[in-house]
């Protein structure tokens, strides 16, 4: 063990030193690799507050990690193997329901299945939904958004209160916020903190809104006639149906067809066993039990697609229904079914809503042309302008140079063409710092410079 | 007219230097009164940027004024006569609806009432529902919530992006956020501008989320049996009919009592015609056009309203229905019914949804024991915690000293045995500004001066 192992390690926090033990915490889900000299494994927000302290006065970069499951490799160290990892998963001190105000107060390091679990006997949850299963500190950090952001919003918009330790010499801690829904006494401070990936700040604890549990689901798979078509669809259910429509996602029929070939026991409903060249998974559900002046969910959605079927411009081709289990496991394969076909080049773009199926027309009119070796496998959530624009390389090996090129084109375009976000909903980290450099414009630049932090993490 | 006046208008710049033409704009409200040199009339977000930098030039505070609705005097200037008054109401040439996307880009001087009708063609709206009708740069600046927040949220989370002039001799202009719903590139510099008064800057432009427009309205009175029992009944609701329910709003006897006192053309459907201790306005709402599968919301109003009255634990006295406009008549008599019986004291608090029947508990009792000569005449947005605590001096005039004890009573009592907000919707002000100071935690205040921003105007 280095000196410089053991200096790092504040007296009294527990931390893990050996390197055949850190492996978990080293690597990220896609594959990055940083090294560390130690994990610091703090109990208490006064205990991050040490740790980040001694690394200030020790000279001791660090980088805040929670869950380790984003996607911008954000979470763990980079290869220099002088910075410290701050876990929060030790972070478990505080879980305190408020039935009547619908609000949780928790510690950084409870996962979401956790919270969840926990919350299911009071039928609420955290309204976020994702495939991963991130720790609450960092969503927090990153602002996920997730599939159902059309009817609960993203992270920020329900963080009711924060607890942070400021990322400067002092160490501060501030609570920020609270379980009281409105306040308007001078800036929102914690909104610093939140999307901003540890850059100001750890979290360590945060006051959640809670919403109820849905109790009923209607899913179904619809295949639009086209992919103009789709907006069309969406809009019409909002109009028909909005409030009980809880997601609208878009699924390529490339998307598709790794799901099926990947994930064997995945039934395939489309009729005659033809995967469309592109599918919508709509969900209705209810937050309400079922009352004698509820019409079943089922029958709602069949009607209201019943309705979009006749219409005029007949934006609809098809149609099948199935369990939401079923459903959404075509949905919940589309990832890994990309994964397991060739090296993938993926993007979390965000763009308006229309301005999404403008890109993706776009893209597949001149990405064969600039880039023939590659396909499109994208999917996302067409209610909130979010797309996943996965790509794979269909010809063997990826060079990092085919890469930056091929992500350089695709970004400029999403970016200068399409006024798209060139990160949705992952955060900024090693992965797009570029970007975040190219793109941030002068006076956020200025803005920037002007809060006095350590930015070694930056990200 | 003073050379400092002349000096106060940059060229090229509209201006009203006439003390004779300017009193509209010199006071607030409440009859606050402030003197001003001259208003400034920008026309444009460049013009806003002419004015502030001029202003840090020639060294003229300034206040920047919107539809001047705030009830915290901090759209009106001072009485030291050298603050130019930045008026937004000639900032009126952006209108871009997006009706794909759902949002509307505007310049900060439309009113809400405005915005609102020029949508109602299209079916949308914000959904900011207040009893003032301010322009939208006030709004944003004052992050207003308003009575259907249960439902949508207040001003924060209905705004997509800014155009911003900063407050600097620079007068730098931000364009933060779009209407990209999903964006995760740093840190949300917007939020700064959202509910902070035009301390950092000024709001010229914004990108706004907007929502379907109600098209079914069911709308009861509800007699609790007791105050504890208002939170129970809230509860039942949102477990049984929660996406429908768009308003709760408590009304204390008292306030009920000036309002009909007052405003004699309302109509009073309490049995035998005696006003209760307390009411609650109940409204469910749809904002899909009726169909098949929905029963009339008056008819699932008259159900979930029967299946309260016979709960076990009896929490429903009385309840009668009514058409939307007169049942909301009563709710919208009360200010002005209030503001009629005598010497108004109000308060703008929030508080966690049980604190808000606690802290109502506590004073019913200990109020009359410290100042005998008031009486309570609250009402407020129960479903999200806010209070319009009103008080009334019934014995004669109020002087400001008693103003002033009474004032600081009530908020210690709030804040620190409550947790309470002391301003849950109406901002700092010159108003609040003893109570910001106190109770401004001594990290955030660094976090502010940390912000090298002129500081004459704050709030």
């Amino acid at each position: 063990m280095s000196e410089y192992a053991r200096r790092s390690v504040p007296e009294g926090i527990a931390a893990i030193l050996k390197q055949e033990e850190m492996a978990g915490y080293l690597q990220g889900v896609r594959g990055e690799l940083g090294r560390s000299p130690c994990v610091l494994l703090p109990k208490s927000t006064a205990e991050v507050a040490i740790c980040v302290r001694h690394c200030a006065q020790f000279d001791v970069p660090f980088v805040p990690q929670s869950g380790n499951t984003g996607l911008v490799g954000a979470s763990i160290p980079d290869e220099t193997g002088r910075k410290a990892v701050l876990s929060l998963e030790t972070l478990r001190g505080v879980f305190e329901i408020d039935l009547a105000n619908r609000s949780l107060t928790v510690s950084a390091g409870f996962r979401l299945s956790e919270v969840n679990e926990r919350l299911a006997e009071h039928g609420l949850f955290f309204p976020i939904d994702l495939g991963a299963d991130p720790m609450i500190g960092g969503m927090i950090a990153t602002n996920t958004g997730g599939s159902r952001f059309l009817r609960y919003g993203d992270v920020r918009q329900n963080v009711l209160g924060l607890k942070v330790v400021l990322n400067t010499p002092e160490a501060d801690v501030l609570t920020l916020g609270s379980a009281v829904r409105k306040s308007n006494t001078g800036p929102d401070w914690k909104q610093n903190y939140i999307g901003t990936s540890g850059w100001y700040g750890v979290v360590t604890e945060a006051t959640l809104n809670l919403e109820p549990v849905m109790k009923e689901q209607a899913t179904a798979i619809v295949v639009p006639s086209s992919d103009e078509a789709m907006l069309g669809i969406l809009q019409y259910l909002e109009a028909r149906v909005g409030p009980l429509l809880s997601a609208f996602e878009f699924m390529s029929g490339s998307a598709m067809r790794h799901a099926f070939a990947h994930v064997t026991s995945l039934s395939n409903s489309f009729a005659g066993g033809v995967i469309p060249s592109n599918a919508i998974l709509v969900e209705l559900s209810r937050t309400t039990v079922s009352a004698p002046w509820d019409a079943p969910l089922d029958d709602v959605l069949q009607a209201v697609l019943m309705e979009v079927w006749s219409l005029e411009n007949e934006p609809l081709k098809d149609a099948f229904f199935g369990r939401p289990e079923e459903i959404w496991a075509l949905r919940h394969a589309l990832s890994e079914g990309v994964k397991s076909a060739g090296p993938l080049i993926a993007f979390d773009l965000g763009f308006t809503r229309d301005q999404v199926i403008a890109f993706r027309a776009s893209m597949v009119r001149s990405l064969p042309v600039e880039f023939p070796q590659i396909e499109i496998c994208d999917f996302g959530h067409l209610g909130d302008g979010g797309l996943h624009f996965n790509l794979v390389k269909t010809d063997g090996p990826l060079s990092a140079d085919y890469e930056r090129k091929l992500r350089d084109w695709v970004i400029t375009v999403a970016v200068e063409k399409f006024g798209a976000s060139y990160s949705a909903e992952h955060g900024i980290g090693p992965k797009n710092l570029w970007y975040f450099q190219k793109y941030c414009d002068v006076t956020s630049a200025q803005l920037l410079k002007q809060t006095e932090v350590f930015v070694t993490h930056a990200s």
